[in-house]
């Protein structure tokens, strides 16, 4: 088996390093492979009619269009969100596309907690009280009993909703099908969305963009949140509308938000959300701990590797008709 | 028995009300009790004379010095750290001392924990880059196998120690004396400080200020944290050197914190702490919600009286010659 790791610089991380790649493969069920790593696409067209195995995040992907499918039978993504490769015309008929959902979990479900616990303990008025240098005694509330609404129950959702449960909040999950989860009191499907968040205290959006997501939170979904409401979203920028959040914001409609992703990154320094009272702004790092993920990563996708190997379905498939994994958990 | 209780304006807290008291007092094992509710000395001074069981916050007891010793048997505070009534001289002899250890658990766990995920995930750095409204991706570290020193293993100390044990953090107590505790995977005495805090990762302090914590942090103490080291103080500020706190954080000896408690509160607009780099001030309000501690105090208080009318050891007295409880958890 060839296997290509395609490091773009563009990415901004730590490259998958041959010594990691070492340390994970006696994992490897089908014995020896060969690996070539690259960081571009000159490197991978060098390997190109080799590889049988392509890894690579979709904005390094994107550059090493069109694929070579002579032998090519999966192309892993190093992310879980993979909207920046749709439309999928792209992938060979044939090849197996997979995502990273699952690396992220841990990291992303940490951060999700600490930005409810912000929102409990009113962080954005101190953090600007701090700036004011003003001691201005303000107090907060536990999390413990507390009601949130995780929309999207994959890797990072899942782990955040077990984050929430283990403070003794209510969590009520939504997805695609209301199928149960272990650390959600209650499901609903996306098309019950409304009829919960009138009585949510915060609503986390973890969610793949897809054209079920798009626009899924608008201006009417917000105003049916209670005003001392808290809004969280780790997922994509493009499920929620900006522009009614930081309005409700203003005008005090809404409690507080802690928004890592947005429609449009980097967000241009002109943008209202870098001002609006009670909003925390982050910059699309709430899912990555780069001192463990190539390590995790590569963990991850031996497993697929193995399950391919062994004719059982990789768990990380892609199905790129719904823009999610085709067995979600 | 006849109880007062006092509740200070200066305090800034919702009062102890008549109808929290009646929800409360079906669980009062000794049967009827009469109550009086004030908010001045006079309104004490009316009562003292038939007062019993006398219960106020530590600032506010103090406007009612000297106290009438007539049938006094109890004052109880509704403050974990009675620091502010030291020395306790003025305690009439027989009289029994409570603190409210256990009132606050809960919710300064909770902010513990917030801290901690606060300083894994860079916040410091990033709440000052949104003021500057410049995007830079700089990403944070899971807390998970991460190890916590936590001085101070009352209430607060043991809850924030269990919402890290649940993180999957690596935990080492340290208090009087080095007795094990569950959330703790290791208990060292005080004595044993300085060989632990060269391996923490976070040193957090939930310790009362007594003459043991007195600049128990000092700046050599400090100087034993490695680079990347991130403190939380939600115990007293008296316990922590703050200029060389300040000291090492701008010099990159430290690699951040977060402080709710300060020598003198409250920090006066001129005090460094409120511009030093990696540092996040809050005002004194880690441990507090106002929205459930008068009735888990009440519950606290009648779970003593209970334990008092049996003629067992209450569970919150306090022994004014080590400033603490006299039976620590």
């Amino acid at each position: 088996m060839h296997i290509h790791i395609h490091n773009d610089p563009a990415d901004g991380v730590p490259p998958i390093t041959h010594a990691e790649w070492v340390a994970a493969r006696p994992r490897l069920a089908a014995g020896p492979a060969r690996l070539s790593l690259g960081s571009s696409a000159a490197d991978y067209r060098a390997a190109a009619g080799e590889v049988e195995v392509l890894v690579g995040s979709p904005r390094g992907l994107r550059t090493l269009l069109p694929l070579d499918p002579a032998r090519l039978k999966i192309v892993a993504c190093t992310w879980a969100g993979l909207d920046l490769l749709a439309p999928f015309d792209w992938l060979p008929r044939g090849v197996l596309l997979l995502n990273a959902s699952g690396v992220h979990g841990t990291k992303a479900g940490e951060y999700v907690l600490m930005a409810l616990l912000m929102l409990a303990n009113r962080m954005p008025v101190h953090v600007r009280n701090q700036q004011a240098r003003t001691w201005h005694p303000l107090y907060g509330v536990s999390v413990s009993g507390r009601h949130v609404v995780i929309v999207g129950l994959g890797a990072i959702g899942g782990a955040a909703a077990t984050r929430c449960r283990q403070l003794g909040m209510r969590v009520t999950g939504v997805r695609r099908s209301a199928t149960a989860h272990p650390a959600c009191e209650r499901v609903v499907s996306t098309a019950e969305l409304d009829a919960v968040l009138p009585a949510a205290d915060y609503l986390v959006l973890a969610t793949p963009l897809t054209a079920q997501t798009l626009d899924l939170v608008d201006r009417r979904r917000l105003s049916l949140l209670p005003a001392h409401a808290g809004v969280v979203n780790v997922g994509r920028g493009r499920t929620l509308d900006e522009e009614a959040l930081c309005d409700l914001l203003e005008t005090g409609r809404l409690g507080g938000a802690v928004i890592d992703v947005f429609r449009n990154e980097p967000l241009e320094p002109g943008h209202r959300a870098w001002s609006t009272p009670n909003l925390i702004v982050t910059p699309h790092m709430s899912s990555d701990d780069h001192t463990t993920e190539n390590a995790v990563f590569l963990d991850l996708l031996i497993d697929n590797l193995n399950a391919w190997a062994a004719g059982r379905p990789m768990p990380n498939e892609f199905d790129t008709t719904s823009g999610t994994r085709a067995r979600s958990a």
